[in-house]
């Protein structure tokens, strides 16, 4: 089926709210095997929502919209839409009592404005709301006056609030796509995470091949994100999952070792896994990115298996105190050095009597770079029962995507010697 | 102006990535007091784009696209809309030049399918991207040949990173937008940012003053974010300005001592602020929180002059060698107690000879809860030159929320203390 989606909300034109129904419907209906071809977001305005719903339809099969089944005056969307199609709103005597009984178990009472929350189009399938008030609605729109052909679509209204949505469109609106519809084309996905290639690089890479082995069935997405490139595989109609394990084997072959991952791995997540499996730990020495590879470690659930702790080393004092770095050296070689770097990770590795330790050290700006090290300059090393490794990258960003691309920097460090270690 | 966002991404369309572009663009042109009436998301295939620019361009005076003007093969928002346009393509000496020093400068071969993004439509305005390689690009659509009035429409394409995006915004589009355009109408919206409060407990305490004392003319948003309501105040037309002063001071007045900022103010960029007035230093000792405080703290620009550094203190053993705190302690009381929260944050004032530290140890769950303190029990301890002070606050979330509330909890704790002690 061919969707389309229309979130209305003044609050999100004003960029005020995040849309989360964006994200949460398309990958939700792109698994179901449908094809989302567009996504609309308008003002709560009534004319506004009777434009888009009548667009959509004229190119959709189903068209789903978010928001505006409130109490509150600001919610439009079912008397728009039953203008619209020219459907005569009717009080549902089921409805009201739901609304009641909804008031009578949190023991308030019921505003009269709600009641208008039990209003049905004419030939509309109610959405039961077992977290709200507000009802979903499906309309068959059978002939539909909007497309050129006809051909019938659906328009189903979602409530906005998400723990209301999220529950109906999997409990009512996945049984309906399935029964109305054809059997949906098979659809397969799947991403790839990738470290230390920039994107161009990573297509130079791997587009020929894939175009070669795998052939125009598939379709190749690239996603760049600090210090990382998502690699999207998808296939639609029969074979697609063949296809994209197909696809799959040609990008490892090509450039397995910078793939950490798939789907919702993050690189901190396959690290937590690699050591846990290991049973070796972690300590962490961080100047320059001041926590955010803790912070990162600890995101994910279970770390305090594997991780000891780390030290957040912003002054000099506190890397000679709390690292054992040398002072002379300090003052021979500076903060931001290879040997500091190298000074750092093992006194943190003594210190946390760890397995590994990682320590970053550099200038993460605005301020504070010279000729000889410009903002951006960074040492990363890591200590363990092996000699110790520094890297020396160079990160000219704002201060934030400095922060994460060392951060991404220093944990592939670590994976690489835990992947090459096993 | 009118204006209408035209998102590209098929990975959007497949909601694995979230789209950040539309509530940052929506927000930056509201603020300009700029109506967004729409916003489209499409998929990264020509026709879609095509058709999207065209329809848009019929409706509004300023149509921005982000995203698809990257290197690789699904980027075909430049071609698409030079084709569209009747605009034929050519490359820029000068483009060509920047591309080659940025990846001189990152030391890496520039590899050859970047030189696409050297390629600007005739008439076109190039937008500079110090950030990337891809530039943006600004046409004057005059005249418009699908505007039923042939009104001129300006296009803006804008690329797809967020840290390239954003940059170039505020610094070439707006511009753009005050010079070819007639003066916005007057929109005045301000936010103030609490801490401290829930969002329907704020509503309760200012809703009603703010009717009585201000009118009709303003609106009132309240946007919940992890330990956070921002309160957006906003008015229209002559008088904008005054209406949300004055709104303001009524929303101090009530619940001022909750109000730590407002706008882009963050609770740590206000704490680094205050710190540096007063000539203080900071050191953490973090447990749940996992080096997120530090990371936070360090996120603001000219945080080494206040912040002397952190622990991550994850095992017992680690609070026992780093901090001091006692093996007799630890064994009475546990690791998450009130005790050892304050030796903790003695412990870090001590060894990083801070003025004031602060100390987090609680259960972030998902496993380690017991009845006695079950998951989302936290103690936080403020130590300074006068007694230590620990708060008990219980924060049952999942993991990644409950470090941003716990975070919250403890840099407001700071706050109140720097503030007290003006």
């Amino acid at each position: 089926l061919i969707a389309e989606l229309i979130n209305t909300g003044t609050e999100l034109l004003l960029g005020r709210v995040q849309n989360t129904h964006q994200q949460w419907l398309c990958r939700r209906l792109a698994d179901l095997g449908h094809t989302v071809s567009r996504q609309t977001l308008v003002a709560d305005a009534g004319p506004d929502i009777q434009a888009a719903v009548r667009e959509a339809l004229g190119r959709a099969d189903v068209v789903i919209t978010t928001g505006g089944l409130g109490p509150t005056s600001d919610d439009a969307t079912r008397e728009m839409i039953a203008q619209l199609l020219g459907r005569p709103l009717r009080e549902n005597a089921a409805l009201v009592g739901h609304i009641q009984s909804f008031f009578a178990a949190r023991k308030r009472p019921m505003p009269a404005r709600t009641r208008v929350q039990a209003l049905v189009p004419e030939g509309a399938l109610v959405l039961p709301n077992p977290h709200g008030t507000a009802c979903g609605l499906a309309l068959e729109v059978a002939p539909n006056p909007f497309r050129p052909d006809a051909k019938t679509s659906w328009l189903i209204l979602l409530p906005g609030p998400p723990r209301e949505l999220q529950p109906m469109f999997s409990d009512a609106v996945v049984p309906l796509l399935r029964q109305g519809a054809p059997p949906p084309s098979a659809f397969a996905c799947r991403t790839l995470r990738s470290v230390g290639l920039g994107e161009s690089l990573v297509e130079e890479k791997i587009a020929g091949a894939l175009r070669t082995s795998v052939g125009s069935g598939l379709e190749v997405g690239y996603c760049a994100r600090p210090g990382e490139v998502d690699i999207r595989l998808a296939a639609r109609g029969p074979g697609a999952e063949q296809i994209v394990r197909e696809a799959e084997q040609t990008v490892r072959g090509l450039i397995g070792r910078h793939i950490f991952g798939a789907e919702e791995d993050s690189l901190e997540s396959v690290i937590v896994d690699l050591l846990a499996q290991k049973g070796r730990t972690l300590a962490l020495a961080e100047s320059c990115t001041g926590g955010c590879i803790a912070h990162r470690i600890t995101n994910v659930p279970g770390a305090s298996a594997v991780f000891l702790g780390g030290m957040v080393t912003y002054s000099d004092q506190a890397k000679i105190d709390l690292l054992g770095v040398s002072p002379e050296l300090l003052a021979r070689h500076g903060a931001v050095s290879e040997p500091t770097a190298r000074e750092m990770a093992e006194g943190a590795r003594r210190r946390f009597k760890a397995g590994y330790a990682l320590a970053v050290t550099g200038i993460a700006g605005p301020a504070g770079g010279t000729d000889a090290k410009p903002v951006g300059t960074v040492f990363i090393a890591l200590a363990s029962d092996r000699p110790t490794v520094v890297l020396h990258p160079l990160n000219p960003y704002d201060r934030e995507t400095f922060k994460q691309v060392t951060a991404q920097q220093a944990l592939e460090l670590l994976r690489r010697i835990l992947v090459e270690a096993a």
